[in-house]
């Protein structure tokens, strides 16, 4: 084989398969578009993560409500974990890159981690055409809480503006909203059990990114079940939050901040 | 002390400040404005970089300049050192933000870190009125060589079109590009002196970013050298290439590939 | 509440717990031993590790079993996924800790994750009491795996020198080596089916490991169950693979090695 | 040159060199000595430390100081940086790994850094000649603080048991303390200055490694320099301090404690 590899008679397997970009030409291709195209047709962010997440260039509706998305994320105050890691190490002097790291690494089931949730069951849900009250009386027994479902301050009656920004966007531009209405039943059906069971963000942007997968008649079903299940929301979300660790350690730096020691009196010593 | 804490008398220190963004009220503010407020008036990604970084709202041909840098940079093809770890680690069946971080943490002097210093070296060489002569020969004598300056396969007679873009782009909509054209001076002496060293991307985005700080008019001389000296359009680059990594972790998953080992025959093992 | 706390009624309820040691005295405490006392009795890496993990100082074999399994899983060569990152990390130019940090980022499921899934597995088959033949063949009807078990060059009749170093270690040392025994019987059986089903070091580790927690009578049986199935092995593996990482990024900063950039032959570029 | 390559005329150069270790054999070597040897011979952890680190089998006293070195620094308590945000990504429920490395993220110029920075100047001074006044002195007018020398709450009178255990340790086993006796003449004059300016661990430790190093006489003057100039002690520091790490998230995950967030009322929001 080797010496067939040699003659050139057989291409050497390579080590190394990737599809998503090319570097080899005169200019880098996202998805087989080159660069200067991306900056003369006046595309955005929200068209690039398009190319280099799904391979394919989605219409505008699409890559805007990407936009919004990154948008409403990128930030969450300096008292959330991932906000907190990240100050803590830029106040111990380290570089912008180990900082945004350290931050990151918190982002998981418990911090960013219910869009994926909310899309993965109330897609199943809905898919499997569960009535809102089916679907959550079958979580409350498995002993799961519905992910994109609850919040602590705001109620049926005072409602999130955000979730109410999104609706109205994908209401206007979207072909179909299915799974995001379905979502509004089930929050009918929780909200008549406790006023604090209201859509709450990640419910908005799960369930409405299953409308853009479906709507958009570019994804195959399984196509759709792959993006699901690896995850790309959670992407989104820690794409969207890089803006604000970068710019807490900025803020950190500017404020020339000394090295943070946890403080001895809020520490329970015990065995 | 304490005691007067207690009583209200005094307020305790706190142990961190923060300035960038607000979780407390109702929806969450990026440099004072409301997220919703943000969807409302149509921003882009370009703006909430804009809040939570420079902590003020700049004029739209600012923001839509960070954009382009962003999409510039979001990818580089597999081989680069930061696409190759988050190739690696997404291989070794990691989750995304163990990918995405083994890969961020590669940026640094020798990958992706050529902006801040062509912003550096730049903006010394123009305030101090140094010509093109004596900014190069200088860098010589000190054995650096000049960052955003020269390109492994672009030459004189066959420019990177990314940067004539960008600099078709500023002349448009920046009042004033007197740092960049600056570097096309500084281009002028070094293509006089060999046939590739001509102005790159790193040297476009990195002066053209002077042009904007200086430009905008809404940044005192102070906080361009705070900047500069922190480093932001690291900051730029890190956000950006964060999506092309992403898209990478995303590439492997998809294409369920096994665990990788750098093959023995690449390695000298030696003493 | 508030006022209970404020009036010195009621403590303050802190932040944060914590158990495994002590910095508020005159000298840190590991589970409540001195450091000077660490020292002066002489006590090992092992010993710490002990303290640090397991809240108690175990007997002289215990820690040098780990001390020994510290050793065998320091380093494995440059080719592996930890090393291969940690160094392309370190020819970025980068310091030792982001190196190290980006190698580390690939120890999971596929890279250094066998010794918990072989504790795990081996722990519950033993418990169940299932003979090798239910055990081997119940793992094959569920498609995994048996963890521990198979090596791509060593045979029947060609073991594993650290797994004979290991198992006489044991066999000389331990008041039990139950499990392990256990492992032998069932390499037996995998032995019959193919000549290269070994017991590998992931397998004299993780179950030697068993053996050290119940034989030691150190450990409830509710313990043993919270140290399994949070990994504690893992741990072992990621601390000794660390000194390998760390001795390689000093080993490409001493050879001033360049930026690496992975070939574009090695890449196939597709769709 | 390809086709030479090809008919094996020439070698293909490689692109990765490695000197620390080798897995192509039947077992791995660390620097030449195979892993049973290490078993066989009754080798610690500081032996393996030294043949992956320093490429050669240093004596026994100084392994065995390696190892007091690695125990002094496994754990400084859960109120520094590395231990917080070890804590912090603990509780966002994350998996080891990433719980360890977002705290060793922290360590760097102010957290964990005084050991090589002690050694680099000690060394300077001494290799220098200069007298204690003249050292001291010096680096007041740089305004730097001499690393190694101060202490929180150690005194004149009530000197740090680690530190005259290290002592101990060097003068009874190490054939020249010379660097450390150096930094206690440097201690007395600093002491003559204030009572809190007594030598600290990481200055007995950066100063003893010195002789360590030159003492042992297995280093040539210029291995010596490149040891120094490189870091190897901070490697120490993050090695010893990975023990800790791994702890704190063992007792975290032990203790199931619930996402942290940093309570509001200990942030200033401004502006
Ligand atoms: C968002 C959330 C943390 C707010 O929690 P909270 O205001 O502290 O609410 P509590 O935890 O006090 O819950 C109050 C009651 O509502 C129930 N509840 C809360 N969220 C629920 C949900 N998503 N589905 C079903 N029941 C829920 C709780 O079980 C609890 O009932 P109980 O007292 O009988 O046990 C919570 O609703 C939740 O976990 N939601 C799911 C995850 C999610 O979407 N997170 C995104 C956050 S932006
Ligand atoms: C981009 C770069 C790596 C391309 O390098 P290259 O095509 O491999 O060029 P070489 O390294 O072969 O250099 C060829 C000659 O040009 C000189 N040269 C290259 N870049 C130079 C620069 N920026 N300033 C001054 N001289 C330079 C080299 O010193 C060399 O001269 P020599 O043979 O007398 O030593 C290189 O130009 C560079 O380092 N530029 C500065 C950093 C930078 O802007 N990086 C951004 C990359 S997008
Ligand atoms: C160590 C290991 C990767 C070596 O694999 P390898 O030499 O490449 O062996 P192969 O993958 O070619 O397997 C050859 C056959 O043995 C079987 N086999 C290999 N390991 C097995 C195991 N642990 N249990 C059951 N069957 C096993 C395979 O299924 C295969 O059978 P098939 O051809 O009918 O499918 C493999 O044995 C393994 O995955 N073991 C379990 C994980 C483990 O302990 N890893 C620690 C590595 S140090
Ligand atoms: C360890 C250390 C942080 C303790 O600091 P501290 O007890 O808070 O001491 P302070 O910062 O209050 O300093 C008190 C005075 O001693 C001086 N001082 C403290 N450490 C000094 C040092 N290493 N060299 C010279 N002067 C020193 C300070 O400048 C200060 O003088 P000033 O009031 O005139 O400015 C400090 O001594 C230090 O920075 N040492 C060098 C770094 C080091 O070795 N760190 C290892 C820590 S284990």
């Amino acid at each position: 084989l080797n010496s067939a590899i040699k003659s050139g008679k057989v291409r050497a397997p390579t080590h190394i398969i990737s599809t998503i970009s090319d570097d080899r030409g005169e200019e880098p291709c996202y998805a087989g578009v080159p660069m200067s195209t991306i900056v003369e047709k006046g595309m955005g962010v929200g068209d690039v993560i398009s190319l280099l997440w799904f391979k394919r260039s989605l219409p505008r509706y699409c890559t805007q409500f990407i936009e919004i998305c990154v948008m409403l994320c990128a930030d969450h105050g300096p008292c959330v974990s991932g906000a907190h890691n990240t100050i803590v190490t830029a106040r111990a002097g380290k570089d912008l890159v180990s900082s945004l790291v350290s931050g990151l690494l918190t982002i998981g089931p418990r911090f960013g981690g219910a869009v994926d949730d909310a899309a993965r069951y109330f897609k199943d849900a809905y898919d499997r055409k569960l009535s809102p009250y089916e679907f959550v009386e079958g979580m409350k027994k498995k002993g799961i809480r519905v992910p994109g479902i609850g919040h602590r301050i705001k109620r049926g009656d005072n409602r999130d503006k955000r979730v109410e920004l999104l609706q109205l966007f994908a209401r206007t531009h979207f072909p179909s909203t299915k799974y995001m209405e379905y979502a509004v039943e089930v929050e009918t059906y929780t909200l008549s059990k406790a006023n604090n069971l209201v859509m709450n963000v990640d419910g908005a942007i799960g369930t409405l990114f299953l409308d853009l997968l479906a709507g958009s008649g570019m994804f195959s079903k399984q196509e759709i079940d792959e993006i699901v299940s690896i995850g790309y929301l959670n992407g989104l979300f820690v794409l969207a939050r890089s803006i604000g660790l970068i710019g807490h350690t900025f803020d950190q730096k500017r404020l020339k901040q000394p090295l943070y020691r946890h403080p001895w009196e809020d520490v329970l010593y015990t065995k």
